[in-house]
């Protein structure tokens, strides 16, 4: 396989990985955008320590989603590979119910490979809105 | 080498990175500081777009040391070597004139290694304080 392809290929794997993350936080199931996680995953929310682990990284998606929180939407800048690891750069958007953006950003997301699967390892992402809110 | 030992030389050699980028940040060194980055590095701050390539990182910074800011405290959490790619989860202290802590948070970077030495990449963070300051 040349680099080439190997590119390609984590690019889409990554892709679809993120397509995944977004159907299962669009449907509302925290549950279920936990279990996307690694058993030991962190996320590194603005204005919180890290949050370890799958049952505070199920609360923390509930209280995203019970603000109002209805829909993300993804969009990978760059991803490479290495090995069972994989580096996304990326942007989000965060809607509520009627489209209205409560929040765009951008992200960096390590996933590891666990038994075929690209899962959430670490999860850091932060706003590019300012403290305006412009 | 054992695994072992290629986790330890990784750890080592982060660990060394991070404290020359303190040093020349707590020098007031701007110029200095971006020179840590790769010629296409990245900053992603919040409030802000993706700041990009060694100009705009050394205004970048810049501003922050106008601000204020005199010293930076960086601490390892993890860090992972995938070849001449690494990849460092760690905290930050970001502390003004009179030992004042004017911010702290975490911090994803991507490290690569550029003519044998570590250079910054990808350089994500965020405040771990909350928005009312505590």
């Amino acid at each position: 396989m040349t680099n080439q392809s190997t590119s390609t290929g984590i690019q889409e794997a990554i892709a679809a990985a993120d397509e995944k993350f977004m159907e299962t936080f669009n449907g509302g199931d925290a549950a279920g955008l936990a279990d996307l996680y690694t058993e030991n995953g962190q996320l590194l929310p603005t204005g919180s320590d890290f949050v370890t682990g799958t049952v505070a990284i199920q609360a923390f998606w509930q209280g995203a989603m019970d603000m109002g929180i209805k829909t993300a939407k993804l969009e990978t800048v760059e991803a490479e590979g290495h090995g069972d690891t994989a580096i996304e750069i990326g942007k989000y958007i965060l809607s509520g119910e009627t489209g209205n953006i409560m929040d765009r950003g951008k992200y960096v997301v390590v996933w590891k490979q666990v038994g075929g699967q690209w899962k959430v390892h670490r999860d850091i992402w932060n706003s590019s809105l300012s403290a305006q809110g412009d």
